[in-house]
C-alpha cells in the first residue's frame, strides 16, 4: 500500500488523502467500502489480520472497537455490510459477522433494521471522549407537539454545535486559562464548604463577587455602581432575558443593531418583544433622523413608537467592531432620556483592546443614565464557566435580584466564591493581561496576512484594533454564506457577515476569529481559507 | 452587669434577651442607644475601654470592627449617633467620632447623609462572609420601570432568602454533601480540562452525564428513556421554562395542583400560560368528571378547553405528600391522550422514599407516554449546584437539544463531568442511600414528637413515608400564615400551607422540614413550634 494519510470518516464526512473533507454521499459505494477496509487494514499493519495472532473475528473485532475508540469512525458512521467488507477484506463473511455481532452485544455499533450497522452514539468506554451524536432533525414543522413559537425559534436557530479551532470568532484562547489556580482555590473553598453556600441562593449572587466586579468596573470600565446595583447571572442570555421579562410587557419593541448579535433575537422573541433593526454606520448605532416639530409629530414615527429597548454594544460593536463616537454616545442618551427607552450596553469583549484609549462605557457617561450594563466572564476566563453580570439603577436593584430569585432559583455560589478570589488576588487583571498581549499578537499575525493577499480594503473600516475577532470584508456581490461552506467542508469555521443581519444584507464579509487559534496554525489556516475566496473570486 | 445573653443586633430586628426577635422600630430609641453600648461594652469585658491598654478611640475601634466582623452588629445596623454613644459608654464624644472616622474610612460603615452611620453592607475583610443587605424594597407599583409583568412577578414573588436550619423545607442536608470527593474528582478533571468543556457547549448537556443519568433513571425509576432524550438543564426552572417554551403558546393553560409548588407559576405567567387550579384528593390530582356523551360534551368543559400541560409530582406531591394512585394515573394518561396534552412529571425527591415499594413514575408506565419528565440534583446532591435533567420523548430530543442551546448557550460541562464520574463510580447511589436512612431517622423524630404532643391527626393523613418535609395539620379555622410568622420571628421556618394555594385555601396546615436539622436540634426546634401553635390555639 502506498504512503499516503490514513483517510478518516467523520460522520458525512471523509477527510481524504488531500486533507479535504469531502461530503460522503459524494463517495461511490465501491469507494466507500474500500476506504473503509483501507483504513482497518492499515490498523492492522502489513501482516494484516493473519499477522495478529489471533483467530480472524477477534482480530478483526479488535480492529474495529480501536477504531471507533480512537475516533477513526466517527459516531453514526455507517458500517459496510458483512459481504462487502468480507470481500475487500479478503476474509469469510463469518468472520465479519462474527466480529460485528460482538460489536453489536457490547455497545459499540447499533443495527437499524433495513440500514444497516452504524458505530453507536457513545461507545461503552469511551463515552466520555466520544462527541454527542446528533439526533435525526426531522424539519422543524413537521414535529408533533412543537408549538408555532417553538417552531420558529427551531427554523431560525443559529448556534451551531460546539467548535474549536480556526477562525471560530467570539471563543477565547481557554488552553490559557489559570485552570491550575482556579482549581487550588476551588480545592481549598471545598475542603470547607460552607452550608449556605451549597443551598439555594438569594437572588442576584454572592455578595463577594458582586463587590469584587462593582470594584472592577468602577475602575476598568468606568462604570458607576455599587455592589447592590450588580446580579450575577447565567451568562448574557440570562441577563438579557430578565431584563425584558421585568421591564417590557409583550408588544414592546427593541431596537437592535444592524447587523448585530443573533442570540438576543431568539430571547426577544421567545418574551414577545418586537425587533426593529437600526443600520450601523462609522459611528456605531444610527439614531431617525429629528424632524423639527411644528405643531405635530412625523407620522412615521408616530406609527412606530419609540422602543422601550435599545441593545448596543457601543465599545465594540458586534459584528463590525465599531467604537460608538462621543456625540452619537450623547444623542443615544438623550434620546433614550427623551423617550422613556432603557439602553441596554453589552459589554462582552472591551477588555481587550490592543491599542489607544480605553473606551469608557456608556453608563458611566452621566449620572443615572438610563443604561442597563451588561457584561460576561465568557471571554476573559471561559465560555462554559457561564457567568455574566448585570448593573442596575439602584432604584431597580432589589427588584431584579428578587425577580432573579423568583425565575431562576439563583445558585452555584461555590463557583462564585472561587471567582471572586481570582479577581481579588489580582489574577484576573493579570490574566487578561497576558491574554490581551497574545490576542494582539495574533490579530497582528492575520491582519498582515489578510493585507499581503488580499488588499488592505480587506479589512472593514469600521473594525478597530479590539476583540477576538476582525471582519474580512468581501464585495457586495459575493455570497459569503457560500465561502463560508466552502470554508467549512476543508475544517475552517469562518461565520459570513450575511447572517448576522435580521433583514436584506447590506454588506458581505467573513468573521475570522484568532483568539482560539495558536500562532502556528494562524498561516496554514487562512491559506485555506484563501482558497476558497479566491476560487469564489474566479466564479464570480 | 448581670449575666444575660447578648443581645444582638440583626437588621430591623433585635434578638433579645429571650433570644426572641423583636422588631427594631418597637424598641425606644434610648433602649436603642443602650442596646448597642451593652453589646459594646460586653465585647470589652470587664474592665471597659480603659483595660484594653490602648488609646480609647482606638480601643472603640476595634470593638465595633470587631463586633461587625462577628456579626454582632448586622450590616445595615444604624449605630447611635456619636453623642449618645459617648454619653452611654462614658466617654467623650471625640473619641466616638474619632472611631466613627477610621471606621467609615476603612469602609465598615457608610455614613448617609440626614440619617446616621450604619454598618457597610459588605465589611472589607469579611465580605466573604457577611449576608448580603437587602436594598430597600420599595413597593412593586411604585418601582419606575417596571412592566406590569415585571411589577406583578414581585407582587407574587415567593422566594424567601436563603435559610438554613429548623424547619425550612425542601433543603437537604448539605454538610453530608460528599465534598471531599467531589473535590478529588473536580481536581484531577482540572489538571487536564478539555478546551470544547470549557468553550460553549452544543444544547442539552455533557454525553456523559446524559448517558450516566439515563442508565439511573431507567433502574430507579423506571423511565423509558435513552440518553439522547435526556437534556441538562440549570434546575426544573429552567426545564420547565424551556418545556413551556417550545411546546406551548401565549393563551395556553396548564394544570398545576391545587396545593402544589409555586416555583412554576412565576415561569408559566411570565410565559403567557394560563393556570388553572385542579384539587388533590387522596389519590392526587383530580380529573373533571367525564359526563357521559350523548351529541354534545358539557357545556363548561368545551369553554374551558383542555389543557395543554398538566403539571403533577405524582411520586410525592409537593406539598402534601400524596401519592398518585394507579387507577389515577392511567386515568390521566387516558385524558392527556384524549385532548392531546402534554403531563410534566416533577419527580424532584423521589430517591427518598422510606417505607413501602418505589414508586416507578407515570412516564415509564406506557410506550410513548404524552409524558415529559423532570427531574433534579439538588435534593440528592445540593441545591447551589443548580442541576436538574428532563427526559423528552425521542421524536422531540433534536428539537429540544437546539432549543436548549439557542436560548440558554449551554456550558457548565467540568462540574457535569464531575457529577457524571460520581454516578459512574457508584458514589451517587450510595450517598442517597446513606442519606434516605438519615433522612428516615429524622422524620420519625420528628413524626413522634407531633405524635405525642398534637395528636396522631396532626399529620396529614395523605403525607406518606417519604420525602424531605412532613405536614403538621391545623384546624380549618387557623391562620397558619400567623403561626409561621410568629415562629419566624421566633428563629423557626416553617411554611404555611394556604400559601401553596392558588386560589381560596382548602387545609390550613404547616411544612416542616427536617432533612437539614440534626437529630439533637429537632427537639428544641419542635419546642420552640409547639409553643407558638398552642399559642395560636389558645387565642382562637
Amino acid at each position: 500500500m502506498k504512503a499516503r494519510r490514513m483517510p478518516r470518516v467523520e460522520g458525512n464526512f471523509i477527510r481524504n488523502w488531500r486533507y479535504n473533507r469531502v461530503p460522503l454521499l459524494q463517495i461511490r459505494w465501491c469507494q466507500l467500502r474500500s476506504i473503509c477496509a483501507d483504513l482497518l487494514l492499515q490498523r492492522l499493519g502489513p501482516g494484516g489480520i493473519d499477522a495478529l495472532g489471533k483467530p480472524l473475528n477477534r482480530g478483526l473485532y479488535d480492529c474495529i472497537r480501536g477504531a471507533i475508540l480512537e475516533g477513526d469512525l466517527a459516531p453514526d458512521t455507517r458500517l459496510p455490510p458483512s459481504r462487502d467488507l468480507a470481500a475487500e477484506m479478503k476474509l469469510s463473511r463469518n468472520t465479519v459477522m462474527f466480529a460485528y455481532e460482538q460489536l453489536l452485544a457490547e455497545g459499540y455499533v447499533r443495527a437499524r433494521i433495513g440500514s444497516g450497522t452504524f458505530v453507536a452514539s457513545t461507545a461503552p468506554e469511551a463515552y466520555l471522549n466520544v462527541a454527542r451524536s446528533t439526533p435525526r432533525q426531522a424539519p422543524a414543522a413537521a414535529m408533533p407537539g412543537l408549538s408555532p413559537r417553538g417552531a420558529r425559534l427551531l427554523a431560525e436557530a443559529s448556534a451551531s454545535s460546539t467548535q474549536w479551532g480556526a477562525f471560530m470568532p467570539g471563543v477565547p484562547d481557554v488552553t490559557r486559562f489559570p485552570h491550575r489556580r482556579f482549581a487550588q482555590i476551588s480545592a481549598r473553598l471545598w475542603r470547607q464548604p460552607r452550608p449556605d453556600w451549597l443551598s439555594y441562593g438569594a437572588g442576584g449572587g454572592l455578595p463577594a463577587l458582586c463587590e469584587a466586579v462593582a470594584a472592577h468596573l468602577r475602575v476598568a470600565r468606568s462604570v458607576r455602581c455599587e455592589s447592590d446595583q450588580i446580579l450575577i447571572t447565567e451568562g448574557i442570555h440570562q441577563a438579557i432575558d430578565l431584563v425584558v421579562r421585568l421591564l417590557g410587557s409583550p408588544g414592546d419593541r427593541a431596537w437592535v443593531e444592524e447587523p448585530g448579535y443573533w442570540g438576543i433575537r431568539s430571547v426577544l422573541q421567545m418574551n414577545g418583544i418586537g425587533m426593529m433593526a437600526r443600520p450601523v454606520d462609522a459611528e456605531g448605532l444610527t439614531l431617525p433622523i429629528q424632524r423639527e416639530r411644528r405643531g405635530g409629530g412625523s407620522r412615521a414615527r408616530q406609527d412606530a413608537g419609540p422602543p422601550r429597548f435599545i441593545f448596543v454594544t457601543p465599545s465594540h460593536q458586534y459584528p463590525l467592531g465599531v467604537v460608538m463616537s462621543l456625540a452619537r454616545r450623547r444623542a443615544l442618551l438623550e434620546f433614550a432620556r427623551q423617550h422613556g427607552s432603557w439602553i441596554v450596553e453589552d459589554d462582552y469583549d472591551s477588555e481587550f483592546r490592543f491599542s489607544g484609549q480605553p473606551i469608557p462605557s456608556l453608563q458611566g457617561m452621566e449620572q443615572d443614565a438610563p443604561v442597563i450594563y451588561i457584561g460576561t466572564f465568557s471571554k476573559t476566563l471561559y465560555p462554559g464557566l457561564r457567568m455574566g453580570y448585570v448593573v442596575v439603577p439602584r432604584t431597580l436593584a432589589g427588584a431584579f435580584q428578587r425577580g432573579h430569585g423568583e425565575l431562576y432559583r439563583a445558585g452555584h455560589l461555590m463557583t462564585q466564591a472561587a471567582v471572586a478570589e481570582l479577581m481579588q488576588s489580582g489574577e484576573y487583571a493579570a490574566h487578561i493581561r497576558r491574554m490581551r498581549l497574545l490576542y494582539a499578537k495574533r490579530r497582528s499575525i492575520l491582519a498582515r496576512l489578510i493585507e499581503r493577499y488580499l488588499g488592505a480594503d480587506a479589512l472593514h473600516e469600521y473594525g478597530s484594533n479590539a476583540g477576538l475577532h476582525l471582519v474580512l470584508r468581501l464585495p457586495d456581490s459575493s455570497d459569503d454564506a457560500a465561502i463560508a461552506e466552502a470554508a467549512r467542508q476543508r475544517g475552517i469555521i469562518v461565520r459570513p457577515v450575511s447572517r448576522y443581519f435580521l433583514g436584506k444584507p447590506a454588506q458581505r464579509g467573513l468573521l475570522l476569529g484568532y483568539a482560539c487559534v495558536p500562532e502556528e496554525n494562524i498561516g496554514p489556516a487562512f491559506e485555506v481559507l484563501l482558497a476558497c475566496v479566491l476560487e469564489a473570486r474566479r466564479r464570480s
